[in-house]
């Protein structure tokens, strides 16, 4: 089974990684990969890593801005993708579980054909798509959310669980008026309703159409802090995998 | 009229705000913005510059990672907010044009508050999604540029413009198939019900229903170095700013 986490710099990617692995070691064998050219420091050991191919760091030295930097790396790293393909196909008949720990940027994934060519070459990957509460300020957030996920399973070609991370930073109260929102369209849609905005009237649209497009999808709880809502992701990987008949 | 580049790193955000500038120069005055924290080196002169503030190379120097060193430094800026809303809004006062240049990493503008509060105070600012022709490999990436655009409107409450840029790059064969599949709806959806797996079913439903939920947006060629679908562009902000009564 192979869990790919895919979210902004800063959303948990990595100390999800590192916190839910060890969560499954406990019954499982583990495997874990890093894409992060531009990660310092991981908590994991990664049994493939891209970093011993290039990093962010050493193009700076180079000469390349940050920017420039990243693009590169991930250029460069094509010159290698049968092998790390390889790689991670082999971690995958070893093990379990192989957790992949996506780019800091997400944007070196899912607009970079490294990522994008990875994802649609490995069995049934099942992408965790890693949401910050931090960005979920209005109603139409929500709606921009769900929404991404989706568009997330048409780039990569995958099932998209989506998540709200770092969970343990909320209060009872917050996690609740989050959940109510994810869990219960109808709610957010009546939210949605009261924006007469342009951005209101989109996400009004935009969230009706969603269970027209596809299947309702179940919102995950998370925190690496805490443990919450890893059964729940452990359940859902099982289903998954039980769907595509990839059964270990 | 404020234009506002978005885009991922590399696909010219930069040589467009420069190459676009120049050319309204020689009927308007332009002012040029700068929000990336990780710019090496511009070919234009910013009126207001980010950097002069923070650069993520200096977060770097003080320890952080390249990633971490990118939200840092937004995170910073945040302190400076009313600052640089305040200078963008005199400049768009002072100028027929203002020039946004956006973040390297398109995340650092999207899933951040500094980037996302700032186009939400802005008078009305068109933005202007740049795609880079080589992540349209199948059918279905064409679905998912114009559907990226669209969680633009929604993330950003701007009106966006889907375009493509780099143009001078492709054979005059390559633009037709590109202007095909993004100008004649009913082309891509043919293609797209060629493919049966479930990212073509799920392009097909989304590009299906992309049209109940917004009206048809055009899409523009671009070149920064040819200067293709600069009147294009041109015209296309003087009709957003005259349908929002924002006549200069």
């Amino acid at each position: 089974m192979i869990l790919t986490f895919v979210g902004t710099a800063g959303s948990g990617k990595t100390a999800l990684t590192y916190s839910f692995g060890k969560y499954l070691e406990e019954s499982y064998s583990v495997a874990y990969v890093n894409l992060d050219t531009g990660a310092k420091k991981l908590p994991y050991r990664p049994d493939v890593d891209v970093r011993e191919t290039v990093t962010v760091e050493e193009l700076m030295a180079e000469g390349y801005g940050p920017n420039g930097a990243i693009v590169e790396s991930y250029d460069r790293l094509m010159a290698k993708f049968d092998e790390y393909l390889g790689a991670i196909l082999e971690l995958e008949g070893e093990h379990d579980y192989v957790l992949i720990d996506t780019p800091g940027q997400m944007e070196a994934f899912l607009f970079h054909e490294f990522g994008v060519r990875l994802m649609e070459n490995l069995p049934s990957p099942l992408t965790v798509y890693l949401s910050d509460p931090e960005i979920l300020r209005r109603p139409h957030d929500y709606c921009f959310v769900r929404f991404f996920a989706l568009l997330l399973d048409l780039r990569l070609g995958t099932t998209t669980v989506p998540a709200l991370n770092k969970v343990d930073l909320l209060d009872e109260e917050e996690l609740e008026m989050h959940k109510r929102y994810f869990d219960d369209m109808e709610y957010l849609k009546t939210r949605l309703r009261l924006d007469t905005s342009m951005q209101g009237l989109l996400a009004f649209r935009l969230c009706s159409f969603l269970s027209e497009v596809s299947p309702p999808v179940r919102f995950i709880y998370l925190s690496a802090k805490t443990g919450e809502g890893f059964e729940d992701l452990n359940t859902l990987a099982y289903e998954h995998y039980c769907t595509c008949g990839d059964l270990t």
